[in-house]
């Protein structure tokens, strides 16, 4: 790994993306099971939000470190997404500034992207609604941004509050964001339909009446940790 | 009242609910209505939104006290659920985890609930919109919570600011989330009828252009408190 | 220019207003066009949101200053709309009281006023999407407000960050909220023209796969700042 | 009780006090210390802050219920305090207005208040330091305040989150702000002394080494939790 | 003035100064009250604070518009600098960056500077504490900035809320930050003056047991608004 | 490294720490000097304080992965602290429960640890002040929390924005928290001794009114960047 001292201003060009087949499986699923098949880890946080509703994308990360209010390395990330990726852009400050509009939205999705992922502020919201390119953001913001620092491309970004490297699947929905380290995206893959599996199940019970509470088991551990039921 | 020493781990069976017809009626006002009926109280802070646009509801208040990250409490609660009830969920610390996602929502609603009210966050809002059944929360998050902590159902919780016994008459909109206590739902009810009856008329004329400074006759106190015109 | 102690308790009649056919023709361009034309000023921070999806107004502004839970001042403004105008109401301290529903809005709209833009609260967002009538606000809350204090109508104020003198044009959609002051209007008309009239042609190529790198020619600047590619 | 739709504009005299000896009792112990001894319950928000370091008081509560941006029912509030006592402000919205400077701190402790607890802004600070007035505040701000709506006084109110009843014990320091329900006062003081008494004992086994693992017993129950031990 | 579009890259060097003998006087306010002159308006956000505690500045204002990130024109300023000012930065965004530090802080008090206030982040508070070097700003952080983008000095600026022209008096303490326009110095000092005059006589009053309900003649109205006293 | 799966309930008991040396002269240096010499990155946020003013702490990094509201992995790090250690626990969701206060300070002072930076709450500040045992954190807050989930210890973690591994070095004063790779520490060291070196020089030059303008040589590239002055 580069030293950080070495971070700013390099473009890793050969990255290492999960597997193909098993990201495409992946985004049958939803943030939550995945999450939850990743053993409750690896979810960025909840300020994250589609810029538009039933917005949903899973794809290969590729990563940008941006500094506030320049987004010149959106540009130059432009150049190394490939089919199915997800950029993902993390700042080295909170900011809200708009870094990303339709011009760089029509680039990406020209070069295959299906989506970005922003520690910051998104702006034409209308536009990339219209396109059908999907973006999680911080904030909806107008606000432009100038050209002038160098940050970097496809090294390990932490993006609000989740450590991603380039090639980690990316899975985004209405309820968040989360990152599958490339190594896991096959066990976290199978977990996610071990746990689907049982779901339905679970549903049709609940939905007929059946409590969580013996659907579960949880009545005698509720009764030993000293719950009381009173009238 | 049981002592807050003895509030922890605490299910409350049975609890007297506000007036059934009364309730039904109430239902009929929206939310900002109804909280001028209470005399401008009641209101719980403007961070409660709905996850999805156009959802509202009324019913009498099942709570739920939760620790943060812990969501043990809503199996509890479910079994304490009656038709018409709304579940109104208040956390010891703030907290944004996914409390609840649409197999509990499957459960509740089973059991006859219309809502949930949490002051904390939800998951699988999609699913949640598909089935119909809306939450009023602080933040959609699709992070798990564990069931390790006894927290309680049907005491007196403080949920977003408002302070809600089990029983009183909640309403929730696209304004937000107010409640009512039990002993107020009727008189509350005449209020906000009787509020409403006015606003057709009060609509009309401004919509004719009369100015609200003459039909509410503020011209004359607004010049006693100073106001100048000038040019 | 009222000095600030006597800034409170003014109702200023006659103001200028930016050119008529200048804003209309202003209308055409989203907001972050137009901030962009602007180079970069004027606009209002982030968190001003309209309260439903793909609202978009233009208009001259006539302002408010409200004070904390006090919206007497909004019945005062009412009366200083003229059609074509946008209502902008700053308030002296953070607040998210509902200063405004739909009996404003109604006779804001018999007024010919074509928004409100508020650093505050506003209410009835259901009825005010069903009459058509936008607002852009920090917040939705039903909280009711009080009309006991007197602020001022067309004074300088600042909302959300931003200075906006009566007759200033007010451009608001998805992207947020700008101002541009009166004498402005025609040359950020021009630019924002001038701006637009560009975009079509780099839209086309980034859609055909051109890179910005290679478009706005990137690549030499950015090794002139020391970019490094690595493997 | 008061319904809520009387609620504003009453100021209640005769209010029951939580036992005197008690309180005092109370006052040597710390907040985290009150607030383990009650179960866990009854903390205000971590926002509310002191305005001086090392500040610390207990006392019997007066409430008092404002309106944003007015300070009029503190000089109600005033005639009701009694030696002793602690004022406790909440607001009816999220407001950080200095409604509380060094002329009421003056009248507040001539009336043998110990100190005031305020879900909004304090002002004249350095004052309020220098004449040993503490205040426990979510905000520090210069910004005046007018005497126009009424609230209440002695009214149950929530302040930062707590419920708060007048004539419930208060204690407050460095920690945070803690309310002991008036009912609580004796059971709260012996189970805050049985707490501390242990704490000395166990305070020198952790300094000469012991872990908490083993003092506490914890290694069996991590074990069965499954917790790994790796080199 | 400037337009907009030509605001950006602007250093004006002849700005007209606030009475200096004025603002001399001025200094011997505290904030509260000489907002409370200036008839309530002026202040800053509460978020403003002072790095250390009972700082206390007053002076003639030098404005620094800032891009998020970058202090660049922090340079430029220092040449603006006369004794008797103080720096007033606005940044184009809310950020947290340490746009200003010990060395800076060097630079500007050789220049004669009495403080800082500026709407983003400070470093080195302690050598700046060490050296009685005043700074208020919206956070503290370590994070260093770019020099690559050029803002404006001595332009209007709003800093915090505040619009702050260059030339202004600024007036900051413990309580936050006031700006008092260049023409409005000498009727502020007599407004200040007169208020504080008052004080001594009230608070003697207070300290001694009179009510501010006496003092203020408040119970007639407060009766006549309906306060009802309940036993 | 393990899997995310593998995650939670782990204890890692050799770690590899940053050359003792090393550390030990990086403590002479500020957070500010150290996030330079790092290249501007490391850093956490600067919602980030100490608990007390002028704290500084400098050593080898345990890391912690809490849950919200839940304290048992602080007693298991206990543990595995070596004098010269600074704990850093991360939380799985933003929580500002006081998970550490006075008791668990008395052990890890035994332990020989020197600092606890948390990205939570802590308390008892004024107990932990008294012996001198900082702590850096988000949120001072009396709230209690559990032991009944576990989390990791020595594991990377995510602390307030910065990546953490274990053995990294970790230095903490007024203005924030950085953390230093391990295989960093020693030309850190460096490059901050190498910059400290020169500031001396320009503080003294700086003392003595050059100005940055021309000790940095900026006047040039501000002219080329279109810097314009006028009168």
């Amino acid at each position: 790994m580069n030293s950080p001292m070495n971070q700013l201003g390099i473009v890793k060009r050969n990255i290492v993306r999960a597997d193909k087949a098993a990201v495409e499986k992946l985004s049958r699923f939803g943030v939550a099971t995945v999450h939850e098949a990743m053993g409750r880890v690896g979810l960025m946080q909840p300020y994250m939000r589609p810029i538009y509703a039933s917005a949903h994308a899973c794809g290969t990360a590729v990563t940008v470190l941006l500094h506030p209010g320049d987004n010149w390395m959106m540009h130059v990330a432009a150049e190394q997404l490939q089919p199915g990726d997800v950029a993902v852009a993390a700042c080295t400050a909170d900011n809200t500034d708009g870094f990303f509009g339709d011009l760089l939205a029509t680039s990406f999705k020209a070069r295959g992207a299906r989506a970005l992922v922003i520690d910051g502020g998104c702006r034409d919201v209308k536009a990339l609604a219209a396109m059908g390119f999907p973006v999680w953001s911080r904030a909806i913001s107008a606000k432009g941004t100038v050209k002038a620092t160098l940050g970097s491309v496809n090294i390990p970004v932490v993006c609000a509050g989740a450590l991603v490297h380039p090639g980690d699947a990316i899975v985004a929905d209405d309820d968040g964001v989360v990152c599958v380290p490339r190594a896991m995206a096959a066990t976290t893959l199978a977990a996610a339909a071990k746990r689907e599996a049982n779901e339905g199940d679970k549903r049709a019970k609940l939905a007929a009446g059946v409590l969580g509470l013996d659907m579960y088991g949880m009545r005698q551990p509720l009764a030993a940790a000293g719950l009381r039921y009173v009238d």
